[in-house]
């Protein structure tokens, strides 16, 4: 894989604060970084590619001690490292785990988030590798997941014409998020699609086989996402937001926000399903057979046009879609 | 490499609170970790070996904001990564680095410490590759260095009879500590052997070529890292702290604090040399020819014997070395 230059990988980055700091960073490196801007850093190895990414669950930004158990803190910290993989359509082979505990917590504690950590990495094919432990002021959380791919996927091979599709049902983690921020109990399924996610690496391989020219995950949210794939493919994202698959449970948030489902399913972050872009002649068999093998619907919501951006439209009227950003303590 | 046992693997990681939970967490995880407790996780790629290395750098437990620039936040952080690499004698080839950034930090300190990461980073043959950026509530690293080795040097092959050796000159980065930890300003050799250290890939590829059969980086100290090498290798480590090189500016120090230099130097963590077992034979010519090629002292300290456990003597007086814990606010 050929790192992509300067200027077209600080196109690349999409919009967001995040963003905007990763291209000042990458603008600051030159040519001491290379490659930022994907989901996997993407190194040659002896014939094949490592794919690595690194992702930091920090107490407080990314969870809450009273919304999850330690298991479930490390469960999710290493799921979201391995989405990254699963984005590229890499094999997990192993997760490092970089974890800051604080002084309070026990040695009971530490075991905790690490058994979840571990869960996850054996529930994706991969073992425990490494990792390094730290005093802190709160749980921190940084997983780096290490697969292989023969031919990687990136965010950037999208074309005018394909598809876009999205594995799963949007919306769950979501009203997860929502309950807890009004002080309610979410419910069983929606409080596991943001506790337990699981990342979608038989879907991504199976997808990165049967012709998929660009893929995400959608830890950001579909519009974000979205706009990440268009500004790295340089392609205009017109998703239609009618056919986004809503979780069952987030159709009850929705309405309480006064959103329509799919808005609320779309601008719904910490989601795990996968946006990929698939040529025009994806066809119905081949979606069958993927619901078959991989068990999880996979459901066209629009498709890459020339242009740039993200158009999105709801019931024939265009709907300016906000997304999920870390940096922020609210909505954007 | 084939990961070593369970059993192995919980009687390998030698002393300390951080080690006691890293034992636990191997018990918790049993046959979901592997390979836990070497510098460097490695994994088999296609003919080769990818050694990885995951290390967490937290403001208030591994540096203080009144002693460092950012920049030399970021260089430290990732050459703590880098030298895990040294020690296995592998070459590196990127880092990915997860940021937490506190409420206060503007991109331009965001940009100051991912630059002074970048530079540790191509001072050792990398390049960032990628990395996560997080709000948080102090600044924290987590920096992943990925590189390749033909044969690993892990802790576990120094045998009876070897030699212990110490790259370079020990204690500059305990007289930086000790200066600022009595409100002192601490000299400029000590300063940047805190600041700035050097991971020495060079060398630990140079040893790793002329038969070294196990090694080790400093950061834990001499006293400690003999420790882990003597627990992972099944052997004793008998250090003779009279041969111990120490650094001119560490000597002020130790007088100060009414502790023998070589003692003072054996303490001293966040050291970024190499402990390395070398054959008997290993003669003087190599020894030349390591400083003429690597630019660095190479000092025998030691041998490995027969039993376990670190024996340290002084003047033919046995001394119970201390080691570095970040669990610890002090040393234990």
């Amino acid at each position: 894989v050929t790192p992509p230059g300067r200027a077209a990988l600080m196109s690349a980055l999409g919009p967001g604060r995040e963003f905007d700091r990763v291209r000042r960073i990458a603008a600051a490196l030159g040519a001491r970084a290379a490659g930022l801007g994907d989901d996997c850093a993407l190194l040659a190895a002896g014939g094949g590619t490592l794919a690595a990414s690194t992702d930091v669950s920090v107490e407080g930004v990314h969870f809450r001690l009273e919304w999850l158990s330690l298991e479930e803190i490390g469960w999710r910290a290493a799921a979201a490292a391995l989405s990254d993989l699963a984005a590229e359509g890499a094999e997990a082979d192993a997760v490092l785990i970089a974890l800051s505990v604080p002084a309070a917590a026990g040695d009971d504690d530490v075991v905790a988030v690490m058994s979840g950590a571990g869960a996850a990495a054996t529930e994706a094919g991969a073992r425990v590798a490494g990792g390094d432990l730290s005093a802190g002021s709160g749980w921190s959380l940084a997983v780096t997941a290490l697969g292989w791919v023969a031919d990687p996927v990136t965010r950037a091979g999208a074309r005018a014409g394909d598809g876009l599709w999205v594995t799963g049902r949007l919306g769950a983690p979501r009203a997860a998020l929502e309950a807890w921020r009004r002080g309610a109990v979410p419910g069983e399924d929606a409080r596991r699609a943001f506790a337990r996610p699981l990342p979608r690496l038989h879907a991504g391989r199976w997808l990165a086989r049967h012709g998929a020219r660009a893929m995400i995950d959608l830890s950001d949210g579909l519009g974000a996402d979205a706009a990440h794939v268009a500004a790295a493919s340089g392609v205009a994202a017109e998703l239609e937001l009618d056919l986004v698959p809503v979780a069952p449970v987030a159709v009850a948030e929705a309405v309480r926000l006064g959103v329509p489902p799919e808005q609320f399913a779309a601008e719904s972050g910490e989601e795990y399903e996968l946006l990929v872009a698939l040529p025009a002649g994806f066809a119905v068999e081949d979606v069958r057979a993927f619901e078959s093998v991989c068990g999880l619907t996979l459901t066209r919501v629009g498709q890459a046009g020339e242009g740039g951006g993200v158009h999105a439209r709801l019931g024939g009227v265009p709907v300016a879609l906000s997304g999920f950003d870390h940096f922020a303590s609210h909505r954007r």
